[in-house]
């Protein structure tokens, strides 16, 4: 962590300096008349975004939420790798990491051969693949994940807290003007202004509102998809039992009693259980049958057998049908056009599934980490308001590869298994499936298509282990100026900047006439440079492009004294050297970077990482003309 | 963690369920008449005893600070390795390996024989020996981990927080009676209630109250020791500077300018400065040169020549002389007396010492960590209230070690370095020193010598990494219910609470008629157990002596559902099963803790470890009549 860049400032490094200026926030005050970005929902979706653009005190934001509070319990509750290195740029990785329920190992269970009313373990998976990320898979309270989120929002520069009670109820678009051209209607949902109307005007609204969501109802999105007639239970529950991998993820499937999912909860207590309840007539909606957690209850212990479960208290618990359902598109442009989106959905709003893959809630918050930056870029004038577009682009294609593999999962779950695998002749297919799913299940699958923003693979082969358009896996390194073990992932943080890694070739030191000393000085002193051409003056130089850099030796075997000076900024209200840019390979036998992640060690490389993770492009250290091009195909 | 035994409560887990009829605080609130004890003054050791008090709220604390409000910057920043393993304990170590300095590397720098005019680097030692601790070592503003402490406190049960501007002025000890029989006068010392006296009346009173402590002279207790005669400086600066180890810890020795230590801090760009400044004459004191933080900056400037340091913000300076004192005694009770304690002093208010080995602020928090779960013992009638005497005995002998090993390194960090040295011709003898300290300043060489609290090492070869009297050197395990893998020490939280670890011989698997099943029916079930003899009826059978296993085997080969009973307890106003008792040996390559910690194969052994983490005695499995005969001693 870097603080005290502008002088000391005592207690928590968390807390930020406060902006100056800010509005009032509380039930008591005004709404404001116009905002840069509302944003309707304080789910994860919203919360994600919202935590995002705190930082960001010249971007006037607005969160809107129906509900007089935060909720308490319950909703979705896993949260993967791929997730889980984003709030590592967001700094709670740490804290969520502490006080969560870690994911290691995923147990199968199945009818015993020898007695088929009993069940009996028949595999044990480790849930996170070595080195698949640096960051466990977790389980925690969805409404813990949102404290968290709306601690990052109190103590970003904004100050940023949601106005509680307002519902968004319609929208308007203008399109003959760019001041604030979308005027939002927000109606008291819970009576405390009197079930109040209010208007206030937008430059761009997120609509993180649910399945339900106004916002894309009123751009005219509409959820396609089907519903699987398949009643499923979940509970949490404080219970004892003599099941004796209750600590573990578990999926268990009985000869005729149905399937459940053990989900192990943050606090050694709590444990999740979907159960299946009936199959449903085709017209037939799961809440119509009026189960209660009695029916639940039964049925898991129908399923376990011989173990049972003593319930001691149920914490929450809600009946629903599996369903899959999608919209078209997730802003407002219809088909053909090619004006820039104002309004844009996320999350449940434009894609909803079944809850058992533990995909919702991050997906979700991928959707809002991918366009956070971009909102971030177009506010400040730094990218075209084209730039947009690629939000519902990017974010669709990977809806619709969800939605897929969890209709395609949703029915492994549920179907019977065969004699082959009962008697243990054949890998049970569910296991199977569930090892194919895993890198997408962690959320590390996700590859972005060739666009402005990622660029083509011709150079992958200079980093293999880091392809182009897929999130940057990050491996060990050592910093050299204080020679400290670290994820050269989290020197990234959640600030909307673009990292640059250099990795210098075999025996480049960083010394005069080095290629990694050429790119360094191009960079820093060419005026095709991008780091030149789109960082403003008086700006730090690393306000827009962040560059650092890895070399091969280990930290003994190198002089900061004599790198590059752009590594070695000055940045800040005081001008204080910056320490934390240059990097080594780990000396402790954590493994070598270059290694693991396939890079050239002959002649090194340059990779160029999005501001949400995604590695945007792989490059040879001296294409200083193709690194100018692909930047000023995204910035200004 | 564990949490919601009691049922589901949302919200941050740090952030424990108040005890009701808890007294009011604040600046307006009325003083108390009585309390259990009463502590002088918020520094280190004041809080870490008050945080640990914190989690009784049946121990009526109150901690008095003659300040206003807490420190901002400046004094101790020094955090061993030792005191991050018993900050874990609070549960505020991942919070500090966050957001501090890691000190990986010390550098260490001479005049070059080349140009004695110039230093340059001679050496480099990494700070923290391989598996010395599997915590850093750590820089922080003290002010910082006030902050850490107060939050603890504040989020505990008794919801605790500091009666700001009171100071004792004075106190009396009534012989005559057990009821609260110390009288502590306090004087408002800011002015706020009008420069008011108050009495309270305490049960014990410990005056953490610095080096000028009037709880030490209120007993009688008088500082002795000597002083170098030399003035040094220190600063806390944000600078830039062409000195390359800026960011690591560096021992300066200049040809003829005198010395410098440099430690890099907290944010990546603060470090501090120790600088030698002139010698005194034998009655001269440092205040009275009127040295200021401009000769200090000129001194660094010369020590450090060929390079240069340009000051942006000086955070905080201040001038001091070595010294080093120690008090006769840590208690009220006199020499050759055999009544028990009602008055003690920790920290600096009886031994003080150089800061240059980073040792003061260390040592006060052990001091308390010492003393917090005997007082918590006595005041819940646990033990006999002789058990306090033992607090002056181990912590006196401790002091001594320490001001004799400070004597000596701050002489030698003054010495002129030899020529043979600087030509290169033998290793300077400030790294022979320096790497023979390591273990003392890590805080990890400490070892109590045998008592009531301490075993006599009979058995010590069952465990030899486990030493009798030295604390509890952690190792990697992983928890069998949920495949986690942890440190086996992070079991163990500052709550006062005895641990018996049981290693399992080779093959045992807790089944029926093992060694280890046969300690844990026993010490469940027979009259004679600890555990048993030493818990009231309605509490938790772990509720003062918390028994875990550890088995030689890994995670896939052992079964939970056969364990005995005792490791699987149902505790809580719920009753809910624990999952947290048995451990298994790592299967992922961090190392096998039997083989690290020299644990007897064939046999096993059982280690028993006191509240504050150090190893109390190394048992056979089947020394049922030592083990009771070895709490009888401690325990009612």
């Amino acid at each position: 962590m870097q603080f005290y860049k502008d002088g000391f400032r005592g207690g928590s490094p968390d807390v930020r300096q406060a902006a100056p200026h800010r509005r009032n926030r509380g039930v008591n005050e005004p709404l404001p008349d116009a905002v840069d970005v509302l944003i309707a929902g304080t789910g994860p979706a919203g919360l994600c975004l919202a935590a995002q653009l705190a930082q960001f005190p010249d971007i006037e934001t607005m969160i809107v939420e129906r509900m007089p509070c935060n909720i308490v319990k319950g909703k979705a509750d896993g949260i993967n790798t791929r997730t889980m290195e984003m709030l590592q740029a967001f700094g709670i990785a740490e804290k969520v990491k502490r006080e969560t329920c870690w994911v290691n190992q995923t147990a199968f269970w199945m009818p015993d051969p020898a007695n088929p009313q009993h069940i009996r373990r028949v595999g044990r998976v480790q849930d996170v693949a070595d080195d698949s990320s640096e960051m466990p898979h977790i389980l925690i309270n969805q409404a813990r994940l949102h404290e968290l989120f709306l601690e990052a929002m109190k103590n970003a520069p904004a100050r940023l807290e949601p106005d509680y009670s307002w519902e968004v109820v319609g929208l308007t678009i203008d399109p003959a003007t760019d001041d604030h051209p979308v005027t939002v209607t927000l109606k008291d949902a819970s009576g405390v202004h009197w079930w109040a109307t209010r208007t206030v005007r937008a430059n761009y609204v997120v609509g993180c509102d649910g399945a339900h969501s106004a916002v894309r109802r009123a751009i005219g999105g509409e959820l396609h998809g089907d519903a699987a007639h398949q009643a499923w239970g979940v509970m949490d529950i404080l219970a004892n039992t003599d099941f004796p991998d209750v600590r573990q993820k578990c999926l268990v499937s009985s000869a005729s009693e149905g399937n459940v999912l053990i989900l192990p909860r943050e606090g050694g207590y709590l444990f999740r259980m979907y159960v299946e309840l009936d199959k449903l007539r085709p017209d037939e909606r799961a809440a119509s049958r009026k189960f209660t957690q009695d029916d639940m209850i039964a049925a898991a212990n129908r399923i376990l057998r011989p173990y049972t479960i003593d319930v001691k208290e149920v914490v929450w618990w809600s009946i629903y049908d599996i369903g899959h359902a999608i919209t078209d598109r997730f802003d407002d442009v219809p088909a053909g056009s090619d004006r820039n989106p104002r309004v844009f959905t996320a999350g449940d709003a434009c894609h909803t599934h079944s809850p058992k893959a533990g995909q919702g809630m991050n997906v979700s918050m991928q959707d809002t980490f991918n366009l956070g930056w971009k909102l971030v870029h177009v506010l400040q004038g730094r990218a075209d308001a084209s730039l947009l577009g690629s939000y519902s682009r990017e974010r669709l294609a990977e809806a619709r590869r969800l939605v897929e593999t969890d209709h395609q999962w949703s029915r492994i779950m549920s179907a019977p298994t065969t004699q082959a695998e009962r008697d243990g002749l054949e890998e049970p297919r569910i296991i199977r499936q569930f090892k194919q799913n895993l890198a997408f299940t962690g959320g590390t699958a996700v590859q972005y298509g060739t666009s402005a923003l990622v660029g083509p693979a011709t150079h992958q082969a200079l980093a293999q282990g880091l392809e182009i358009g897929r999130r940057f896996h990050s491996a060990p390194v050592v910093r050299l100026s204080d020679v400290q073990r670290m994820q050269l992932g989290h020197a990234a943080e959640a600030d909307a900047r673009w990292r640059l890694y250099a990795f210098a070739g075999r025996g480049d030191s960083g010394a005069p006439g080095s290629p990694l000393r050429r790119l360094a000085d191009w960079l820093e002193q060419h005026p095709d440079s991008p780091v030149r051409r789109h960082t403003r003056p008086g700006e730090d130089i690393d306000a827009v492009i962040d560059v650092r850099a890895v070399f091969q030796q280990t930290f003994d075997q190198l002089a900061g004294e004599h790198m590059p000076s752009l590594l070695k900024p000055k940045t800040g209200r005081l001008g204080l050297q910056d320490h934390e840019k240059v990097f080594c390979v780990d000396h402790k036998g954590a493994g070598d970077i270059f290694d693991m992640r396939g890079i050239r060690r002959d002649s090194g490389c340059v990779v160029v990482v999005r501001p949400d993770q995604y590695v945007a492009h792989v490059l040879p250290l001296d294409a200083h003309a193709e690194l100018s091009r692909f930047f000023a195909g995204v910035l200004r």
